[in-house]
């Protein structure tokens, strides 16, 4: 359990530097930054390299809303869900905390400009409200899930199941990255929230709600549409 | 059947709410957005975190063209390319809603931007002709038949299919956006033209009929070029 | 055979039709065109999605250097080298003109242009000379061949050929294309060339013996590297 | 060992002429240049294309920090340790050195450009300080080899290796370009800054240094993370 426990650490801290942390220090770039595309191919690396070098030892969530997801679906049990959940919200505050530090090393760095900190309203890049933030965040986590809860089943492609969940985070970032930042992750939220404060605390009640109300039904949707016989 | 059903509405939804959507919202987000680029990777990975997800239940096609295709081609039973056609053009109409209801909620947003619709002439985005654009949903739709025909023969890789057809969207879509705003998907191009109406819905004819008669030549191509000896 | 050539015809086509068709068409749009990166994405894809599609019909070379490189090193029978040559030098003109066919439908159009045709000294996009675009040709084949033979190399994963040779391709555009605009494959250049007629078809020798050459060495090299025990 | 040596010569090689040959040539090429993400896919393809092609001869390391993180892994034996990183730097800097002969080519090259050299300060391309760089480097290099060490594990899916590896490299640059123009890789650094001498040499150390003890770390960690019990 210390293992698996370790590995959602690292992963979750990966997840949080290499997304939020492209975000912040290459997304802008003068001329030359990767803009939303490529920090949603970031974020969705993140998730990409991690299933292959710890997918066999935690199963590679990285995520509350998966870890939920997955246990409302049946395929994750009762006992490991809230530890798997503590040591990834864990593992995202440190990950924020290590862009912060580099981050500060730059000249003109502003903690004001938010360490990609998700928001809705005036702090949804795009200046969506927070009924749209909700919806999205909703559907995004729920299809999110799905792919998840598809691509790990045992009729599927085993070796294929890290990359496929890995590209529908790209993809959701794809979709949703003016709308709310994306989040479908509460961890990756909670991270930059705590270090950005003030705006980012107060709107953060959105992304763990929203995440895990889309992880449960897509959990209870999926065992109906595909059940796991084993 | 019913669950095969549910996965081509849940799998076309994603497909309209995912491509059309990444290029509602982040297209031509000011300095940071997807262009043409993240758009075409965006419809491409609807199909390939799909095909993983929902691929062991219905067989992913998501698309009236494909099954017809795969129809034409032996693939496919007859009994059940009616009840796929009508699910899928069900659930690009509630993907192109749920656009339409997200976009409401930012300011200044206008349905006349057309949620992605296909066009030609005056509506191609490019300005591309009605003639260019009818070759060319006909042209991109037998290529995209020949790789779906090809990726999924039984003497091809059998973990690699959802990942060569779902690039093989892209690449549809790396050529073609200027031209039509690429189709190669009766389903996607009705959604969104019921919403906006007006031309869109008057040109959505090209849209059923070019990819149609590409599907069903390559279905009968490659049936030749590649028989499946089952 | 007719089907592995028919297999080559279409696989050339669509090299040359995705490739080329996407730096006519999109690359350059205002605002939102994909870029030197996405025309080097779509044609590595056209390698991709074919060679998952019609591999296990004719090995999708697509290319009279790959066929040549892989009968230098032993892969290839010599009885078939030369009508390959020919259905993709067919290929590649079929699709050159069905993109002039599809760009005349679009309003300014000016086939002086270039189609996408290779060149060098003035007409290399960076204004490479003719030297440096040399090397590079005979460089990037050199080591697309590597890239070929190894990856079909029996000790290799069988599955993932496809995807780590095309990919190799759009690494090479990545490289390349401010040098020579990217050859490497003499059926791609001289379909473009033929049309374009003038300079063009001036420099298309050096896209003929460039490529030739690196192959050819690569097969030798490769050869020695890993003998292929069969 | 001579064709395991070649295998590491050629790729290392590769991974210098394709990563900082595409940021020499094409990263800032006017209106259609790859930027930082086409360059972030450049490096990341060198080692897709190549573990695929040599992985079954030398393992496929390109990189003496990654033969480095096996050896204290327990996965790379000590005898092959200094000949695997001779080679590994003689490639990179003929790869390098190609770079500058190509780019000679054309009109205006000036070698005070960089050829793509790792820097710290005033010569981090976003002003990032030494200790930014410094932390950034070793972090970067940690998780680079968990992922090999994972992915290449056997309970890993063996053919997704090379793709996870490779992506992580590309992900590696999303994230540190603006800080160090990343290194991770003491070969690929030696290569451009033998070339530019000066203030390339001078900060030289810190892409020996950094990369090496996060290497040595990770090896460490991962192997009480996930014992490979051969």
């Amino acid at each position: 359990m210390l293992k698996k426990l370790t590995a959602e650490f690292i992963g979750t801290f990966w997840l949080v530097l290499g997304g939020c942390g492209s975000a912040v220090f290459a997304a802008a770039f003068p001329e030359l930054g990767i803009g939303f595309l490529g920090v949603a191919l970031a974020f969705g690396l993140t998730v990409v390299t991690m299933a292959y070098a710890i997918g066999h030892i935690s199963g590679c969530h990285l995520n509350p809303a998966v870890s939920f997801g997955l246990w409302a679906g049946g395929r994750f049990p009762t006992a490991e869900l809230i530890p798997y959940m503590l040591v990834q919200v864990a593992g995202g505050i440190v990950g924020a905390y290590v862009i912060y530090i580099i981050a500060s090393g730059a000249p003109g760095f502003d903690l004001a400009g938010g360490l990609a900190s998700n928001g809705y309203g005036d702090h949804s890049p795009g200046g969506y409200d927070m009924l749209s933030g909700f919806i999205t965040e909703v559907l995004m986590t729920f299809m999110f899930l799905i792919v998840i809860m598809g691509a790990t089943h045992k009729l599927a492609s085993p070796g294929m199941a890290g990359l496929a969940i890995g590209l529908a985070l790209t993809l959701i970032h794809l979709i949703s990255i003016p709308i709310t930042n994306t989040s479908v992750n509460p961890a990756r939220s909670t991270g930059p929230a705590l270090l950005v404060g003030d705006w980012a605390m107060a709107q953060l009640w959105m992304f763990w709600v929203a995440p895990l109300i889309g992880a449960f039904i897509a959990g209870v949707v999926y065992r109906w549409l595909s059940p796991n016989e084993d």
